[in-house]
């Protein structure tokens, strides 16, 4: 496998693939990063054509960990160098890498993916092995995906410790708006509105702490993911906004914030009993596999081992 | 110390009280929480009265821990059977509090609290000794409050190994709406945002949980703190607002949300530098007192071991 970018989630990737008994190989831009793996026992470059010259050697699997802005470059070099690996990538959205890729002519060797972890710390060396254990890890079941690449990835978020959670690309990209995007949205006007007032640090405690977490995330990267998911972003903000200004309106005309203090907590009550059953009765590749699996996922289903796959292209 | 109300925070407040050494009753309206508390050796009732005259045999402070809308039929008890006995609570909100004791003719004896504690679980079962141990207790120096009042109170948050931040009421009601009622309005929104996406719950992880820990709290504690704070909860909700819906333009015109996330980061990081210098240097009663702590507290200044008393009403 070979991880192209080794900040947190690239990093944690080759850290745990190689705990897991991989053959890894890893790709920083800065010298930083390739030093840091280095220095701690990996395989690691800052010459982007020796990490993918080999890859294509081995027909490994290609790993895109950089942030949305770098795709672009970095998918020309995959298609000059190693245009037939399969590939995947750990970016937080999925429709934006999906145009990309279609756009660099690599979509048949290609299946989207997300592990749905992090800290607010960034870099090689915030990295951790176990980041992604009992995490949920997106993979695209979008209509061209390739059963036997979408096999590969599933088996590397599996050595991962992670759950695979199946799904569209653009279904993922509405949840991750309203369950990571707006979050991040939501804790830096808190942190903003907080920092205005004069004795509120002072005695800023649990709630506040959690509540802006992570507005410490480094602006760009909260920029990056933001920003590159504007189209299902806007809905989910939108909403939110309704929901706080018929608040503001309730709390000034009849000092009542009833309806959303209800609604809120009924919805994370909800959230608490979701439950996640195994999926386990599907075979990758066999008859309209990839619908099966985006409503397995949609209904919370999740894989915890290694589903049968039957065929290529089914 | 006489407790009255044996949900999360009284209870805990019973619990550490105890621990550090002290004659404490407790009272509680349901049996629940009294047989409770009796079932783990302490001493409590549900008789209000005589709750009240405990306390006034032995001009016991009396610590009021009961929700917002309880507070002015229990302060007519506490007029008729201990009306010398000095007075404080640790309720979320500061001014409707005092305006309550004001019009139960209770000001002199009364010093506001608030310890800045608590955990998404309420109940007596729920309390624990060490609830308070590095929290926050803010207490009152409002014009009114009496020397020798405001010292017991302080030793009390000592006993429970809280740091002490004193404060006017209008400014920690002011501070208590960014920090600690704005989050909960903020994570209500965003629980019933994702609820309504099909995906959500499905792909939640950690910025979702901690944006939403919040909205698990039982409703009507949220309503009651939230609503008894409204002349201050508007204007931080509607700051909050206003640097949502210029991130929504932003975000539409120019897919951008840089400068929110920009601003919110600072912020955020302004937070994890705010220095606690501890006060030392100020005299319980000697001149201007009140003004000189209010003013340390803005400051980010805490009492961590008990104050000198120079004399009552300096």
């Amino acid at each position: 496998m070979c991880v192209l970018g080794l900040g947190l989630i690239g990093g944690s990737l080759l850290r745990a693939a190689v705990a897991a008994g991989r053959e890894a190989f890893g790709y920083n831009r800065s010298v930083d990063g390739a030093q840091g793996a280095r220095f701690d026992g990996f395989a690691a470059t800052t010459d982007l054509t020796e990490a993918l010259q080999w890859a294509a050697d081995r027909n490994a699997l290609i790993v895109l960990a950089v942030p949305m802005p770098a795709v672009s470059l970095l998918l020309g070099h995959v298609k000059d160098v190693a245009a037939d690996c399969p590939l995947t990538d750990v970016i937080s959205v999925k429709g934006a890498v999906l145009d990309e890729v279609r756009r660099a002519g690599l979509l048949d060797r290609y299946v989207g993916g997300h592990p749905m972890a992090g800290t607010a710390h960034s870099g090689w060396t915030a990295g951790d092995a176990r980041l992604f254990t009992g995490a949920p890890w997106v993979l695209g079941v979008d209509e061209h995906v390739d059963a036997h690449v979408w096999a590969q990835v599933m088996d590397l978020a599996l050595d991962c410790h992670a759950v695979v959670v199946p799904a569209k690309s653009d279904e993922h990209d509405a949840a991750a708006a309203s369950i990571s995007h707006l979050p991040h949205l939501l804790a830096e006007a808190l942190a903003v509105t907080a920092g205005e007032v004069p004795l509120a640090f002072a005695l800023a405690a649990g709630s506040f702490r959690d509540g802006t977490r992570v507005a410490a995330t480094a602006p760009d990267l909260v920029r990056a993911m933001c920003e590159a998911n504007t189209a299902q972003l806007l809905p989910a903000l939108d909403r939110a906004l309704e929901l706080l200004n018929q608040a503001r309106d309730s709390l000034a005309q009849k000092s009542s914030v009833a309806e959303l203090v209800e609604a809120g907590h009924a919805a994370r009550i909800r959230y608490d009993s979701f439950s996640r059953p195994q999926i386990v009765t599907i075979a990758i590749g066999e008859e309209n596999w990839r619908e099966e699996l985006a409503a397995a996922g949609r209904a919370g289903g999740v894989i915890r081992s290694a589903l049968p796959v039957l065929g290529s292209r089914g």
